[in-house]
């Protein structure tokens, strides 16, 4: 009753079925929610580009432009493809629905196994920075990040199990504060630009560590790939959006993919003209307010918006890997809880998975987003070339009008994300991204597994040929110690279910065998009482033998073992008694056609 | 299976009832099983008055051969009260069962709460002071002191579990081995004096940082009383001797008395000739060693057979723990689990707990002997005075031949132990033995609780008086969420138990449930469906309202409610079902007159 109570407090009250339609969210909190991992990616996009870059020596950092704006296109390129779905499958149309459909379930089964490792990654690094964004401010807090970085994530846990319209509420003030405060670097530093013009050269060269070569260029490439993740929310999360529900999101997906294509663009290109070099201490983004607000309120409220959208960001995850796990599971491939909708219409088996599974990385990798990012952005990408070679498919097999050009967006599509998660595997492979080639092909065996059990049960359950059970002379077999009140009515119940009944006992005191004897003569003369040996004073296994000797001579399908347990008034008085019954209980429970009852006997005090 | 087999090989194979009396100890390994406590404070009980006395500086210390003595007569005085004890009581006569016979109920259980906080403390103390020496000698083990700790209280737990004749044996040697070492550091000592004369006075003098007086000499006294903790271990065992039990009780605990105070008076005494003034980092006990044997093997060898002893001294309570809660438990004052022999014969609960408790001790209070020693001592020194004061009153009672003389040793007994009690609770209060003034009422409030529980059910579960209850038209409810064969096996056993069956369904899904009423009709047409609303997709709430609303109606005193379940084939299965019907059992509980089948369908893949 307690914890109900508390469940209240925290989840809120249960909300009703026929309530579901009206929980759906409209385009603005929308946006909010679903392109808060996307865009807080603009917080470190660009420095990742320029941390590879530099390894070249700055004069390598001119590069940065056409990196940029070859990101850029690739983000209108997936945008695109990922527009093109959510119209081609308005009912969510993740990647692993269009891999699915067009590639086959195994492929599905990749895509979907490569999302759910990202969204729980997403959710620990991102928490992870955004958490090292406040402890690298009050660095007495630095101890305790794990600690930290486990509160946020059950934070976030507890909104979105209260449920998506207000948890949309919750992060839509935040979102777009963030938005603003991009708007605002961006237009401090291009007006200065054009007021003051260009800045003097920078004072210092950094040393050369590696020679410039294309492969750095595609390094950069990939890294600066991380801007991407989480364009995929909005498709996943389609049935979350009010009617007209492809309409609404493809707006969505196209504003989001707009303004992180705008300001990524805009913090790379200022950060070239200002010829930021990246150093470690201050972030790019950072560097580039105090270029134009340094030192007043405005340049401390673009770092304290960066840190909560950061944080924040791990909010898209818990939209879409509850709504995955749904869909898996519907589809057989996990377990039936995750597709049950709890109290408060949301899908709470998914949100508690992966608020526990990014918790537990979290402790396991110390908190540290360096340690953590490595693994991150392949899964994104896999499922990218997953689900636009599955469109291009799509095209193909519909062969609509402009059937070819849409294939060709797709295919391009396809052959970029491939390149970069080629890249990426190979660059990060021996510092962590192995971990993901491990855990997506067991992921996959699972969802295999969890299948083919659900199938298997259901033949077995099924009732075509099926004829029922025959219980013949029902034996009962009555357990007793001694005698009293809850024996007595525990006979009187097995005499009503069946005229076959027996009595047993186990001899471990043999004076108080004795008295039992005397006493069944008064008390249930009609009901045989067998009496087993027991040599070592073990309880269980003279009641097992004798029942598996029974079997032989049992007469129908199922045999019945009564134990007579009385309950105590309070929860202590449990700890005075032996749990016998109890281990009996879940003995008889691998034996097949044993049917064990506790008849109850209250006690009042 | 796989816990059995292990379970096998660390305790041993199952032991018959019938062998129980060759498990019996004689006096050789009797001895050395319920002396290490004894004995070990030899090791201990000399430097802790000297520790006192020299606080009024080394002219101060010329008081330890009278306050020596003291002890030493106190000893014999305690040593001859459980002499008499152990004839008058020859079936075990602990300070518990002694006090509770001749002072009353609520003496008894003080007496035993007070003991069984002082074997725990025992256990803890000595594998701490054993420990420290381990960690003296080897200094990179102090960090994973209390990982030590706790082993060697698992290790003594798993040799007592085994049972009690083998743990004689394993233990005979290192007491045997001690004993010895005593008498050669004690041969030598005397020797080197008779040869050599007496040595020269000690080069410096210690500040004097309490003025002298008489207090400080009876506290003194108190902290040498620790050489007397465990005398008591012989009175609580008489039964784990060979018969004639208590002949041979008597005999070891003379020896046992013998021992403890010639070597205690011993070492004082030679302390007090060699002016050994007690300074931190080397024991009393190594520096008499080092006087004679310095630097060579048998100055090592005395030093190990300390630490040795010490650690041994814990197993004196796992012999005595478990057998005072199985007399608690024999009379209903503790769980009745502690009163039941395990299949090695032993009392396994009780030693169980014994070693939960300690462990749990030395992980609170860090591994250190320093903090838990204030703790120490105060039970036992109570459980003497209440033992003492009851035999008092038992020689009044009897009033056999020179009653007078035997009540006359053991009033000067009460009264001395008393005078303990009361200086080592004023002077170490604030230090720690708080906490055994406020665990020892909360012990007793918890042992006439568990009577009071045990004494009430007597009376509810009595026979006198009761006529069984009327089962009526039974009524038998079966709960199904969709149909298949475990369901209609469940149907079948439900309509051989009762001619009163109806099945209920809960409607989470609209499509689902209607599906059901069709296949309903052409498998179960017999049985009436009952359809339950669920407007929070809940299925636990609107069972328990039906089977409520089913009571008001209900004829007879049992209501039954069947349900269904598969048991899949492997155990990761199990995780894929819902556990719905664990929730509906365990609310069934606490509800009255209900009982909870649940109907084994097995899986076979």
């Amino acid at each position: 009753m307690f914890l109900t109570s508390l469940k209240r407090v925290l989840v809120g009250n249960p909300l009703a079925t026929a309530q579901a339609r009206h929980e759906r969210l409209a385009k603005i909190p929308a946006l909010a929610i679903f392109s808060s991992d996307n865009l807080s990616s603009v917080a470190y996009a660009t420095e990742e580009i320029l941390l590879v870059l530099v390894l070249a020596g700055t004069s390598a950092l001119a590069y940065s432009p056409p990196i940029g704006i070859a990101i850029g296109v690739l983000t209108a390129i997936v945008a695109s493809s990922y527009w093109q779905t959510i119209h081609a499958y308005p009912s969510g149309g993740g990647s692993y629905t269009v891999a699915k459909d067009n590639l086959g379930t195994y492929s599905g089964l990749v895509a979907g196994a490569a999302l759910l490792v990202d969204y729980v990654l997403t959710v620990s690094v991102s928490v992870a920075s955004g958490v090292a964004a406040i402890t690298s401010a009050w660095p007495g807090l630095y101890p305790h990040r794990v600690a930290i970085c486990v509160g946020c994530v059950l934070l976030v846990m507890m909104a979105n199990l209260r449920g998506i319209r207000e948890t949309g509420r919750i992060f839509a003030i935040p979102t777009y504060w963030f938005i603003g405060c991009l708007a605002l670097l961006l237009a401090g530093g291009f007006f200065q630009l054009l007021m003051q013009g260009a800045p003097p050269p920078p004072p210092a060269t950094i040393p050369v560590q590696e020679p410039f070569s294309t492969f750095l260029v595609l390094r950069a490439f990939a890294s600066g790939c991380a801007a991407l993740t989480g364009i995929e929310a909005v498709a996943n999360g389609v049935q979350a959006f009010k009617p007209p529900e492809a309409r609404n999101a493809g707006i969505t997906l196209a504003w989001m993919a707009f303004i992180l294509g705008s300001s990524f663009l805009g913090v790379t290109f200022l950060a070239h003209i200002y010829q930021v070099a990246p150093h470690e201490g201050e972030t790019v983004v950072s560097m580039l307010g105090g270029q134009s607000f340094g030192g007043t309120w405005v340049y401390f409220m673009i770092k304290a918006a960066t840190a909560v959208i950061l944080l924040l960001a791990a909010n898209t995850s818990f939209a879409g890997f509850p709504m995955l796990a749904s869909m898996l599971a519907k589809d057989r491939f996990l377990p039936r809880q995750f597709a049950n909708r709890g109290d408060r219409l949301v899908f709470s088996n998914g949100i508690i998975i992966l608020a526990g599974t990014s918790s537990l990385l979290l402790v396991l990798f110390g908190g540290s987003t360096h340690a953590l990012i490595p693994l991150y952005a392949i899964g994104v990408f896999s499922a990218f070339t997953l689900s636009q070679t599955g469109m291009v498919r799509h095209w193909w097999k519909e062969r609509g009008p402009h059937w070819r050009s849409h294939a060709a967006i797709n295919g391009l599509g396809a052959l970029a994300t491939a390149a970069v998660v080629l890249v990426i595997g190979v660059s990060k492979f021996a510092y962590g991204a192995w971990i993901v080639f491990i855990i997506m092909p067991i992921l996959v065996v699972g969802f295999l597994a969890v299948r083919r059990h659900y199938d298997q049960m259901g033949r077995q359950l099924s009732l075509s040929g099926f004829s029922p059970p025959r219980l013949g002379r029902h034996p009962v077999v009555v357990l007793v110690a001694s005698i009293h009140r809850g024996v007595i009515t525990a006979l009187t119940y097995a005499k009503a279910i069946s005229p076959n009944v027996t009595a047993i006992t186990v001899d471990i005191d043999p004076t108080a065998t004795s008295r039992l004897r005397m006493q069944w003569q008064e008390w249930a003369p009609e009901v045989p009482l067998v009496v087993l040996d027991s040599p070592y004073r073990s309880v269980l296994l003279p009641v097992l033998n004798y029942i598996d000797q029974m079997e032989k001579q049992q007469d129908g399908a199922y045999m019945t073992i009564i134990l007579p347990e009385f309950v105590p008034a309070r929860w202590w008085q449990h700890l005075l008694h032996n749990q016998t019954a109890l281990l009996i209980k879940g003995a008889l429970l691998f034996r097949r056609g044993k049917v064990a009852i506790s008849i109850p006997y209250h006690l009042e005090e």
